[in-house]
């Protein structure tokens, strides 16, 4: 992509509402643009990293065998009604009417739709296990929505929802989501814990939260310092003075206890039959008796990864991508576009990086080369490549790595290896 | 995908509110579920469908210079009351309240948001032509919403806006967008037209259909018999008798008149200033003064394609996907998945397709060989091969081409060649 092709609305003022780093961030560099309190556009370079997370999600499902679907974002009232929860689940859950006065609402989560769509087809215990999962856009009427997409109104959400047959069933179904779910943080690659948890109001009796660890995380988590374990506060029974828990011995025997803060990016539960029961889904067993699935629900916070992954991942000029997500694979800056021996240089360096697959980007645009280097900062790209008068004939180019703020000079093939091994 | 595995919840009964044949087929063959009146979901086999389309929509849209956005679904009514469309638009338009009594619409289209996004940021003539597309979920409360996704309220739609300085770069936009058009429908594979059309309530002066001729298409076209026009019978004054078209001489001059039925599928327009001018938005020009920039906006129907693509290519057995938009590439056909020896070979020749990129079912179920052949017919993949008890062993396979209702002995190799030539 040519710089000067790309819609990218950079703004120079964070935004009056924004507390977190990653919002102002995501504002400034023209990922983002808010269309009313918690409801936003994602503009071209922030739909690129947005797509390139979801990738990572649906390619690591598939390979554990969850199959994608697509329910709808308007739901019958009449099934929240079923399943009880039309009344107890607040005021996040938006209600309205349709033109004939049907009631509907629009999609928090979608237990109730997946029952419906499940119990609608006779299945026995050998069509099981099912796990069936959806990358779409949820609304939540939270009271007060803020720090950007981290906490928004509507955001794009991967759910998951497994039927077994019996309890058995669905301790296996969960503990392949969770596998699944360790090579999509792993994959993405930012620094997360896998936190013991409370199931809150989907229900169910065990469930676990997938955190990214940032100082500016909502939440709160003791981790021991020489073992896996790590467990909201709150599972602790330390809601009310956490710092108590500092240098405290862990639960599971290995070390002490640190606390830390943490932004939730994924949660697995095993539901059981809550769901099933409510609306009546039935499975013949092998004795040919119906009984109600066991059922777990697994949800990943898709918009939200792209902002925790900033607060994890910046300093005080800009955004410092991690490579599996980046917008651009690599940054050809061209100090002098107006001239065409230059621009001929980039464009061939472009061609030749493109044709191998890093998704290079070229700043062709006709503006002074400090405001370049600014908003290559502010963007995060995590490579370089410099060029202008003082360089354009040299056999090595000047090829900077973003987050060791360092330029090298290096031969174009040696860049290429470099890349492939950062992309591959 | 072994089909023991795939969520396939076939339906030997049409559904009851069914009157097109691609809405019977789609929930026969488990393609969609519906969850209520215009609403449905997507089912595995149904989405894979739709990735396909929407991937050649994405695709040849990048290549034709249009950059993707995510707007969002969620929209604020005070936008629609400065577009003046909040009264005029009809109770198509989805109103309601948030918890705070602010009001929203469930967003039909997206004039408004694209609007609000390039106002936001002050742009000059050097910073255009600007296209920025997205493919994303919509909804309209469709007084009678019927034929399954042909005319569902909540729908997958890929609508576009370009910006331009003057008429002149709009014409050019437009011409492009009309290009990128007929690249993406030549390659899905549909008989189709560019007709002649009236602008309705998205207001402009000149606009163009995208149909997909089919016999239970809602619109009546007259298309010439020797040339490439094509018209709504509307556009030519024939909306009460147009019958009386047939065989008349084409406007054009050349041939004669013909009726047929079309399936709208995209559609695209030269707002003008009407957008830019309501919503106030502008772009300064080469003297510096502000002008409201010359919009187009760009749409297709993601998901009626898909049922399009069934009322053009069914028979009585089923669907019969084009090449480039089938679920699966072929269907292996086991018909005795308990044997060992034939399940080993079945599983070999799996691998070897799935390698070469062919995506690949393979039919593994414990059930009698007549379903599988029903059920393969029904699901409309373009191409299986048989392997049984009695041709296991067998040098050449049984390979079946389902349009041509035909069954031919091949080598392995030349099937993968066969199958190149399709799917390349």
């Amino acid at each position: 992509m040519y710089f000067s092709k790309l819609f990218v609305p950079t703004v120079k003022e964070d935004p009056s509402d924004a507390e977190l780093i990653s919002h102002k961030l995501m504002v400034r560099s023209g990922m983002i643009k808010r269309n009313a309190a918690g409801i936003y556009s994602w503009l071209p370079v922030g739909l690129k990293v947005l797509k390139k997370v979801e990738e990572i999600v649906r390619k690591n499902l598939n390979n554990f065998d969850a199959e994608e679907i697509l329910m709808p974002m308007v739901q019958p009232a009449e099934l929240w009604k079923e399943s009880g929860r039309y009344g107890e689940y607040g005021k996040e859950l938006l209600k309205f009417d349709d033109r004939s006065n049907r009631g509907f609402v629009l999609g928090p989560t979608h237990e109730e739709i997946i029952c419906e769509i499940f119990r609608s087809h006779p299945k026995s215990y050998k069509d099981l296990p099912v796990n069936l999962y959806q990358i779409q856009t949820k609304f939540r009427d939270e009271i007060r929505p803020r720090f950007g997409v981290m906490r928004s109104r509507e955001f794009l959400m991967k759910d998951a929802y497994s039927f077994d047959i019996d309890e058995k069933g669905l301790v296996k179904s969960y503990g392949k989501m969770k596998d699944a779910y360790i090579s999509i943080f792993n994959e993405i690659g930012l620094d997360y814990r896998i936190v013991k948890a409370d199931s809150g109001n989907i229900g169910g009796d065990i469930s676990e939260e997938f955190h990214i660890l940032a100082d500016s995380g909502e939440d709160l988590i003791a981790v021991s310092n020489s073992s896996d374990f790590a467990a909201n506060v709150e599972v602790l029974n330390y809601d009310k003075d956490p710092s108590e828990l500092e240098g405290k011995k862990s639960p599971d025997g290995k070390g002490k206890l640190k606390i830390k803060r943490g932004i939730e990016v994924g949660h697995i539960f095993q539901l059981g039959q809550k769901y099933s029961q409510a609306m009546n889904v039935g499975v013949k067993d092998m004795n040919g008796n119906s009984v109600h699935p066991f059922m777990g629900c697994y949800g990943i916070g898709v918009s939200r990864i792209v902002a925790a992954a900033i607060e994890q991942n910046h300093d005080d000029r800009g955004i410092q991508w991690p490579d599996k997500i980046t917008p651009f694979g690599v940054n050809i800056i061209c100090l002098d576009p107006e001239s065409d021996e230059i621009m001929k240089v980039c464009s061939e360096i472009y061609s030749i990086l493109k044709k191998s697959g890093f998704d290079p980007l070229l700043d062709d645009r006709d503006i002074r080369a400090g405001i370049k280097f600014k908003e290559h900062e502010l963007l995060g790209i995590p490579y370089s490549i410099i060029i202008g008068p003082n360089n354009f004939k040299n056999t090595k180019l000047e090829f900077g790595i973003r987050a060791q703020n360092e330029k090298i000079d290096m031969k174009l093939d040696d860049i290429k290896k470099y890349l492939g091994e950062k992309y591959d």
